[in-house]
């Protein structure tokens, strides 16, 4: 009699996910776009910082933005307005996107004219840090309120990714947020990964931010 | 031939939960207690909440609490300072509480001396929703720096629950929060939703929570 068969659905389902991932990468390379992958809690100020690098990067780059939304379509029409193209992709439930729904909405974006793709991922800390999408920079923000203790929380997610944005630094008056516990905390996780306070509100950090992130698709731009 | 069987694994595991789920509600009415399930994003203040809650109605009730996390024990501690009998649930990745592991967590706690029982969820404004935990009282926070297009986006979290606790409300000068927006967005999915602005920071609303929670926690007693 044969071995009962085990079938471990989720390493499967994180299987196909890194192929496709990996496809996604070999696009990125092809039609030469830089993939930022974001990701946060909800209302962390994703789509207000997105739009505040995206005026700030006008002129210089060429951006598309994928949008993930578990329902409705208001953050897509924000960046539309901004007259960049933009897929929207609604989950209808999903918790995260993955490397599938990423391949999909690049067929749907004009890759030849782009330098930049911006995925703003579901509002979540917890799922999406398990979703490789291929990206190039795959990147978290934390806002001030949510608190310095997080990456304790959800340590996957700071694991993950090489750029983290605390957001809402206009808020720092009105809620205690020790960034040594902060730094002492992710460092314990991923040595690696770069933090940039900042607020896309007053734009307090945004240059330092957005002078690194040129850094990083010019240094990919180079091996084109 | 036999047709091929089609499994849909998402809604056995719902199913499976609704069976638990009844369990608990069950075993609430047999040992006599309000199970009361609290969910959020992140950061949206929960333990600072609970914490509030649990001096306010010291003397009046016996509490205890069971704390999920993904990482961590850091806010069962907290609890645990109180002197309030505290289970820690670490679900190691899992993005959600669901009614096993709260049927499990119950037997561990002094249920015969217990009024109240608080769950304080997963940080996560999408899983948990799915999830029925066989609570009296399903109920979510949603911090004012979070916004107030939550319900746009995160439309089963708010239909799910019987309470909505506007936290941090002493951050209204700094952030815009349109009240009426949330107002009328919640009723599009949830008429029977009472929203409750409040600030355990500042102790703002508070009174009027914890009277309306009284009267849900007696008039269950009163079944008895």
């Amino acid at each position: 009699m044969k071995d009962i068969a085990y079938i471990d659905l989720k390493q499967c389902i994180l299987q196909d996910n890194e192929d496709i991932a990996n496809e996604v990468r070999d696009l990125t390379k092809e039609k030469k776009f830089f993939l930022w992958n974001i990701m946060s809690s909800p209302g962390a100020g994703k789509t207000t910082f997105i739009l505040d690098v995206i005026s700030r990067l006008n002129g210089k780059y060429s951006i598309g933005v994928i949008e993930g939304d578990i329902e409705s379509t208001i953050d897509a029409e924000k960046m539309h307005r901004l007259g960049v193209p933009t897929v929207q992709l609604r989950t209808g439930g999903d918790c995260h996107l993955d490397a599938a729904m990423i391949k999909k909405a690049l067929e749907n974006l004009p890759l030849e004219e782009l330098d930049i793709v911006i995925v703003e991922n579901i509002g979540n800390l917890v799922c999406p840090a398990e979703f490789d999408l291929g990206a190039d920079l795959p990147s978290m923000l934390l806002s001030v309120p949510e608190g310095d203790d997080k990456a304790i929380k959800y340590p996957l997610m700071f694991s993950v990714c090489d750029a983290l944005m605390v957001t809402k630094i206009d808020a720092l008056g009105l809620f205690e947020f020790d960034f040594d516990a902060l730094e002492k905390n992710t460092r314990k996780i991923n040595d690696n990964l770069r933090i940039f306070p900042l607020s896309a509100k007053t734009g307090k950090g945004m240059e330092v931010f957005i002078e690194w992130l040129c850094k990083k698709i010019n240094s990919k731009k180079e091996t084109f």
